[in-house]
């Protein structure tokens, strides 16, 4: 007999119809004699209607009152669910974040968790019941309604799976699992059955985006065993697990990740001295916008170049702002090019298998792709290309790491 | 400056543009000087909508769940409300029965309250701000959610005013507060100024539905002052006071009630011994049948006759099962009559003056209506009477005591 802990997000349970097939789920599972705490989501739709009409009113509303309005979202789906369970005989007692209690900072709209009492769960797994707790939502020391922000309800069963020891946390989203690379754009795609948190958390950073950042590293520290599975499909899914796997057969390689929609920004000519990449970098994000990859290479004449990427819509303003430092920074050229797209492989194994980057570069070189940039960390490197190349690359670094299914029946267009 | 205790109903916020015409009501009434706690109930139709949503699952939810589900329908009022206020200037924050705290028992879906902890609503009045508070709910001593059933808002309110020994609750609702008649059967009815919580109770009981009995029965209790008042027209509404009016010319009745769609059945010759109302009424009340006057006359013979009122809907039930008691009771007859309809004087003031009844049923009988029962209690009397001439009896009654608006203007139908 296991402790779980489940999360359903908000297309698993968009619909009553779709509450009533998570409950089938949630009460087989339970009749297999596990412990069940079942964390939820607002139904589909629910988060942006409340916030239309909260925005009809004000446009920026007081944080503590967002949150007591969007609270309510998850608090009509755990009701939902719980009268779906005891239809099918399956004991069930919902709790809201306050209730559990899931006590949180001050932060309204971005809390965090301080400390979990699990006391009223154990109490109620100890009568045979599934508890299910309204995820996105907490308390703080004043007994406000607290919400912890977009992705909360992850973060939330994290942190539950972590404070009751839980066996394994299992994120049911619309997804089979984690993939080597996004099955949209590669068809032999294979499902991968472990990664490490690591790997996951480059992956989600670079828009392979199953689960959120904050509750893999929520998992990743307190060595939660997490798991990404369909509420859609049947199978395992993903396993992110602690562990590196054992498989000496492993490949270095976990996946590959790409991002779009990005814009590359190079200052070209400035004076290679200290504090030159603050100047550069300081200014823009001081405007808010986001940096993602920056590289600076070593001068050859006193001058170096800096190079960065931002997303897309905000390149313009991100040059305006570098074009009236120009002088300040004593630049000779700024430059923008918006036609750019990114593509990063991942993987642990990289750590111990050389020549993982010649082989990459490789397969691009092979395909005739240039490569602008290329910036690296312990387990992962990203090259920026031309965005005309990002399919071709995907496919190629794909292939060439041998990361398609083996299983992969191609679709045939013709009999033959 | 006086402490209010104001509560808005479904169609007084049923969107928000009305929360906001609420909040310009508050915040005016805040800046005269006055600390204000508003009570809230759910804009109108998310009750509804949040009862089909629990009935596309299961037609008899557990008690408990549809608690939490419904619950979440004051809270967001409470919150936009507040977020209406903020932007006003308005200090104000939102709490829900849990967080005030409201203790009722563990009766779900039809709770009674025990408690209010005031301390927080008064912490937060010390402070300047408006406290809203959910109406509708509260939480048992362990925690979980209760609603205090159909009116529970107006109940929050009075209790509330009671706990915190506000100088007045206002109940603001659709009509302007409570006339001597339905405004809609006679043209001339004149809104009253003052009305005694019997009055009240008599008339809100007989059919004039401002306000739930159970409120009126707890403001009473407690000796909350109450008053009803439009939300969407300026006026001072009707004030339910405990004093009775100490104006000597204060007429004698206070209003006019009546009521449609009830069938009035009676048992004809049973043997008057003792136990025989209750063997005609025990199976009627057991079968759920709500029954509504009750009368029976003296004998003359060693038998009697019973009769009684029940909704016209459940007559023929009501008559079902009282032709299968015939023989044991030893009915010479059963007879129904469903064209009948019920007309009510309500006044203390019956109590001092003589006449009254006599006065009454002269007006009747100058305008021909036969009566076919008589009921009397202390501040009422009623009649039944066959249903064509209800309008005409409730006219003739209204004109007979003086009840019409003074300053009633007739509409011209043509010009002279």
């Amino acid at each position: 007999m296991s402790l779980i802990v489940q999360k359903y997000g908000g297309t698993s349970i968009g619909s009553t119809d779709r509450i009533e097939a998570v409950a089938d789920k949630i009460a087989k599972f339970r009749k297999q004699g596990n412990d069940v705490v079942v964390v939820v989501s607002a139904m589909s739709g629910e988060t942006n209607r409340l916030v239309s009409l909260a925005q009809a009113i004000q446009e920026h509303p007081a944080p503590r009152e967002m949150d007591v309005l969007l609270s309510t979202g998850e608090q009509v789906t755990m009701a939902l669910l719980c009268m779906a369970l005891q239809k099918r005989d399956c004991g069930a007692r919902s709790f809201t974040g306050g209730q559990v209690r899931i006590l949180t900072d001050e932060d309204h709209t971005r809390a965090r968790i301080r400390e979990i009492d699990d006391s009223r769960i154990h109490a109620e797994l100890d009568s045979g019941n599934v508890v299910v707790v309204a995820g996105f939502q907490g308390v703080d020391d004043g007994g406000n309604i607290t919400t912890l922000g977009r992705g909360g309800s992850d973060t939330t069963a994290v942190a539950l799976a972590a404070a009751l020891k839980a066996d394994e946390c299992q994120i049911y989203t619309d997804v089979k699992g984690v993939y080597t690379v996004d099955p949209r754009m590669v068809e032999d795609a294979s499902l991968l059955d472990t990664i490490t948190f690591e790997e996951m958390l480059e992956l989600a950073s670079l828009g392979a985006k199953v689960l959120q950042i904050r509750s893999v590293e929520f998992a990743g520290k307190y060595k939660v065993p997490l798991r990404v599975l369909s509420s859609f499909e049947e199978g395992e899914g993903t396993l992110i697990s602690v562990e590196e796997d054992s498989n000496m057969e492993k490949p270095a390689i976990s996946g590959i990740a790409f991002a779009r929609d990005e814009a590359k920004l190079t200052v070209s000519g400035v004076p290679d001295v200290p504090g030159v990449a603050y100047k550069v970098i300081g200014p823009v994000s001081d405007a808010g916008i986001e940096v993602d990859v920056i590289v600076q290479n070593v001068s050859a004449d006193g001058t170096t170049d800096i190079t960065f990427t931002v997303k897309r819509s905000d390149s313009e303003r991100a040059r305006d702002i570098l074009n009236a430092q120009a002088t300040v920074l004593g630049a000779a050229d700024v430059s923008v090019d918006a036609r750019i797209a990114k593509v990063s492989i991942v993987g642990v194994g990289m750590r111990s298998h050389a020549g993982v980057a010649s082989k990459m570069f490789k397969a691009l070189a092979d395909e005739g792709i240039n490569i602008q940039v290329i910036t690296t960390s312990e387990i992962k490197i990203s090259v920026v290309v031309d965005e005309k190349y990002l399919e071709l690359a995907v496919r190629a670094l794909h292939s060439a790491f041998d990361l398609g299914d083996p299983n992969y029946q191609p679709k045939q267009d013709k009999q033959t």
